[in-house]
C-alpha cells in the first residue's frame, strides 16, 4: 500500500522532471543552435511548457497523491515503513508543492510581465549608461519582489522569503554578519596586495584559434570524467550548463580568439556544474532525491573546479605542459611558475564576471547590501547608483564612471531574481569548507592532480555531496561534509595562505 | 461573437501545434546532437508529449469550441460570416478530431508497443537477411493496421482507411489503374534504357572534403531561398526536414566523403520540403490553413527541387562551373555534358532509396502492391520474399538474393506505416504535373535558371500550393494549380522525353 502510494506519487512527479528536462532543451537550443527569428515562437513554447508544468505541480491529481503519504498542513508522515531518504523526498515534494500554490497565477503572469519588460529596457540602457530610464522598471521589480516576499511568507525577515527560494533554508541573520566579517578580511587582503608589483601576464592574451580551444576543453572535460555518450560541450553566448536528463549534460562555453584563459575557466566552472548533475542519483529520477539541493551548493561545485582545481599550482604541473605543446608560439617559452602567477593575478576591477578570487566576493557583497536594502524599505531604487559607487570606493577601493559598469552590468534584477546574488559567495565558501574536508581525506591530493588524475576528487565530489540530491537541506550536508556550520573562516584562511605565498606579503 | 468563438478554437488549436513543434524539437535534436546514452530520457520525453498532446487534441475544451462552429456530425457550419478559408479550416479541425477520437488509447498504445518491438526485431532481421525472424512481428503489425482500417473506416476498400492519414481522400481504386499503367510505361522505358552503352560516371565518386561539401550545400540552401536567421543544415545518419515553426526550419544532410553527389541531392530534396514549410502562412498559424496538406503533396516539393530542378540541364549550367571551381582537381576535366549525363544514368538496382528516376517508382509499386494485399487479405506475410522477388524480377528485371537488399530494405513497415509508400509516387506524378502549369507559365524558366535565377521558381511555388495550407484537399488543389486531376501521363510523357534525349533513343 506504502509502496504503491509511493510510486504512484513519483510517477507523476516524474512527468514534471520530464516537462522540465524538455523546457530545458527549448532553452538549450535556443542559446546554441535556434535561427535567430524563431524566437517570438521560441517564447510561446516555453511559456506553454511553463503553463502545462504548472497545472501538473498544483493538479489535484499530485496533491491527492501527495497528501496520502505527508500531512500538507503539519508536514507529518505517518507511514512508519518509508525510508529516510523517502521521507526527505516527502519532505521536500511538499515543500516544492506548498510554494506553488501560494503564488496566484495572475500573479506569476504579471511578475513574468514585468521583467519580460524589464530586460528589454534594462539591454537599452546598459548600453546608454542610462540608469534613468531603467529605474522605474526596477521599482515595479522591486516592488513585486517585496509583494512576493509577503505572499510566500517569512519570519525574521523578508529576504528570508527570497533568499529561500535559491537557497532553502538560508536567513539574512545567518548571511548579514559572515558578510561583513568576509567583506573586512577581503578588503584588507586585497590592499595589501594591491602595493605589490604586477606580475607579467601579456602571455595569457595572445591568438589562440577556436579548434585549438575547443580541442583543449575537452581534453580538460574528458580528464574532469565526461564522456560524449552522456555528454557535450557547444558555444553560446554566455557559457552555461544544462541537465536535460541523468545522462544528458549540455556545457556551454564561449571563445575569446583572444583569451584563452576565459575559455578555460568557463569549462571547468560549467564542467563542475555538470559532474554535480551527472552523479545526481539516476535511480530516483523524478524525485527531489536526483535534484540539486540548492544553488549555492550548485556554485560550490563549479568554483571549486573553476578556482580551487583549475587555479591550483598542482593542476598546471599536469596540464601546463599540454598547453605548451598544443600552442608552443604563445606558451613555449613561458615558465609554469609564471603562468601560474598570471592566472592568479588580484586586483580590483569594476565588473564581478571578471573579478579575480579576492575581489569576487566584494561585488557580491555590494549587490547583497543594496538588495536587502531595497526589500526592507531601507533604500530607493533612486539612490542605487550612488550607493553602488560608494560601496565600489569603500570595499574595492575604484569606482565606476559609468552605470553600465556599474550598477547596470548584471540582467538578474530585470530578471527579477532578488536573494539570488548571495548564493555566488555561498558557494566560494562551502566550495572551501568542503575543500578543507576533502584535504583531511586525501592530503596528498597535489601529487595525484600533478600527475593528471582527477577521478578521486570527483568520487569524494559525489560520495559527500552530488549523491545525496535534496536528502539534507544546504546546512544539514555542510554539517555532515564537514562537520560544522558554513562560516567565511575556512574560505579568508584559504584565501590568505594562497595570496600571501603568491605575492610574499 | 463568431470572431470570438473562432479565435477561442484557433487558440487552442495554437497550443497544439506549438506542443507539436517542442516535439520536434525532441526528435530533431535525438538525431543530430543528443548524446547518444540518453536515448532512453528522449523516449520518455517524446511519450509525455505525445500524451499531453492527445489531452489537448481529444479533450472536452477543443470539443466544446470545435462544436460551436461546425456541427460535428454533419459537417454543417451554420455561421454565414466566416470566410471560405475558415470554412476550410473548420473543416480539416473536424476531420482531425473525428480521427483523433475513433482510436481508442488503449490501441494506441499496443500499436506503439508492437511497431517498437518489430522496429527493434527488423534491424537485426535486415543486418541477417533473417525474415523469418521478423515474420511473427510483421504479422502483428499488418493485423494491427487491418484493425485500425476498421477503427477508422472505410466505404470501398479497407486500404483506403490508410491511404487517408497520409494522403487524404485518395482511393484505392483512384491509385490501381494510375499506378499499373505507370507501371506498364516505365517497365518499357527501363528496357529501352537497358540495352545502351553506360554514361561515364567515376569522376563523381572521388573523395570531397566534409566542409567543402557543406559549403557547396549552404551555396545552394541560398539560392534557394534559404537564410540562416530562419534555418539551418545540419548532419545526422538519413537526411531529414523539420519544421519547429514558421520561423525555424531545420534540413539535415548526410555526407558520404566519396559521393558528393548524395549529399547535393539530399540538401534539394529536403531544401524543397523546407521550402513548403516555409511558405505556409505564418499569420494562420495554429490553424490547418498554415499546415501541409499531404505527404503527396510535401514529397511533390522535395522531388520538384531534387530532380526536376536539380538533375536538369539549366540547373548545372549555372552551378556546374561553380562546383569545379570549388572542386577542380575532381570536377576541372570534366565537361558539362558528361556530368549532366553521369547524374541521370538509369539502371535497375535493388534498393529504393538509391534509384534513378525511371525505375524509382517501380520500387515504390513492388511495395503498394504488396501492402494492398496483405490489408486485403490476399496476401499472407510468410509470402512476402517470394512476392516481392517476383515483382522484382518482372518489373526490374532483376531479383536480389538476400532480404536485406529485397522486402527488409525500408523501416516502415516496422514502424506501422502502411498506406506511406504509395505517397513517394503520387508525389512525382504531382511535381511533373505541377511542372507542366509551371512551364506554362514561365516558358523560359531554363533561361532564368541556367543564369543562377530560382526565385520565381520559390514564388510559383508559393502561390500556386504553398500558401494555401490545408485550404483545399490535395485532389482540389492539383485541380486548381494544373487543371486536371492528377494521372500519370504527364509523369511518363516528362520521363519518356528526357530519357529519349539522354539516351538518344
Amino acid at each position: 500500500m506504502a509502496a504503491s502510494s509511493y510510486d504512484k506519487l513519483l510517477a507523476l512527479s516524474k512527468s514534471i522532471s520530464l516537462m522540465n528536462s524538455i523546457t530545458h532543451l527549448l532553452e538549450w537550443d535556443q542559446e546554441t543552435y535556434m535561427p535567430k527569428d524563431a524566437i517570438e515562437l521560441r517564447s510561446q513554447q516555453i511559456e506553454i511548457m511553463a503553463s502545462l508544468l504548472h497545472k501538473q505541480r498544483t493538479g489535484k491529481g499530485f496533491a491527492k497523491a501527495l497528501s496520502a503519504l505527508i500531512d500538507l498542513k503539519t508536514g507529518e508522515v505517518a507511514d512508519s515503513t518509508l525510508s529516510l531518504p523517502q521521507i526527505a523526498a516527502l519532505r521536500e515534494w511538499r515543500r516544492d508543492y506548498l510554494r506553488a500554490i501560494k503564488l496566484p497565477n495572475s500573479f506569476v503572469k504579471q511578475f513574468a510581465k514585468t521583467t519580460s519588460a524589464a530586460t528589454h529596457v534594462w539591454q537599452t540602457a546598459r548600453e546608454h549608461n542610462d540608469f534613468k530610464s531603467f529605474a522605474p522598471y526596477l521599482e515595479k521589480v522591486v516592488s513585486l519582489n517585496r509583494k512576493k516576499a509577503d505572499i510566500l511568507g517569512f519570519q525574521e525577515h523578508p529576504y528570508d522569503a527570497l533568499l529561500d527560494l535559491y537557497e532553502p533554508e538560508m536567513k539574512t541573520s545567518y548571511l548579514t554578519p559572515m558578510f561583513a566579517k568576509l567583506k573586512m578580511s577581503l578588503t584588507q587582503l586585497l590592499k595589501d596586495i594591491s602595493v605589490k608589483p604586477v606580475f607579467p601576464e601579456d602571455f595569457l592574451y595572445r591568438h589562440c584559434p577556436r579548434h585549438k580551444q575547443l580541442d583543449f576543453a575537452h581534453k580538460i572535460l574528458h580528464k574532469m570524467g565526461f564522456h560524449s555518450s552522456t555528454s557535450r560541450l557547444d558555444t553560446s553566448s554566455h557559457p552555461f550548463c544544462t541537465e536535460l536528463g541523468p545522462k544528458d549534460t549540455r556545457m556551454t562555453t564561449k571563445v575569446h580568439p583572444e583569451n584563452i584563459m576565459f575559455n578555460i575557466g568557463a569549462v571547468l566552472h560549467e564542467g563542475g556544474h555538470g559532474l554535480y548533475n551527472m552523479n545526481l542519483p539516476v535511480e530516483h529520477f523524478g524525485s527531489p532525491l536526483s535534484e540539486a539541493v540548492s544553488l549555492g551548493i550548485h556554485e560550490s561545485q563549479s568554483r571549486w573546479w573553476e578556482t580551487l582545481i583549475g587555479q591550483s599550482h598542482p593542476f598546471w604541473q599536469y596540464f601546463f605542459p599540454l598547453l605548451q605543446e598544443e600552442l608552443p608560439e604563445q606558451f613555449g617559452n613561458v615558465q609554469l611558475e609564471d603562468f601560474y602567477h598570471a592566472i592568479n593575478i588580484a586586483r580590483p576591477g569594476f565588473i564581478r564576471i571578471e573579478a579575480d578570487e579576492v575581489s569576487y566576493n566584494l561585488h557580491v557583497i555590494v549587490r547583497f547590501e543594496i538588495e536587502k536594502g531595497l526589500i526592507e524599505g531601507t533604500l530607493k531604487v533612486k539612490e542605487i547608483p550612488d550607493a553602488w559607487n560608494s560601496k565600489m570606493r569603500e570595499y574595492l577601493g575604484i569606482s565606476p564612471e559609468f552605470d553600465g559598469q556599474g550598477c547596470l552590468q548584471d540582467i538578474h534584477w530585470s530578471l527579477g531574481f532578488m536573494g539570488y546574488f548571495p548564493t555566488y559567495t555561498l558557494g566560494n565558501l562551502y566550495s572551501v569548507q568542503f575543500f578543507e574536508a576533502f584535504e583531511k581525506a586525501h592530503p596528498n591530493w597535489r601529487e595525484h592532480v600533478a600527475q593528471g588524475s582527477l577521478d578521486f576528487i570527483r568520487d569524494w565530489l559525489k560520495e559527500n555531496i552530488h549523491k545525496y540530491g535534496r536528502q539534507f537541506t544546504p546546512g544539514e550536508l555542510c554539517q555532515r561534509a564537514t562537520g560544522k556550520p558554513l562560516s567565511q573562516e575556512p574560505y579568508v584562511e584559504y584565501l590568505t595562505k594562497k595570496y600571501r605565498k603568491l605575492y610574499r606579503l
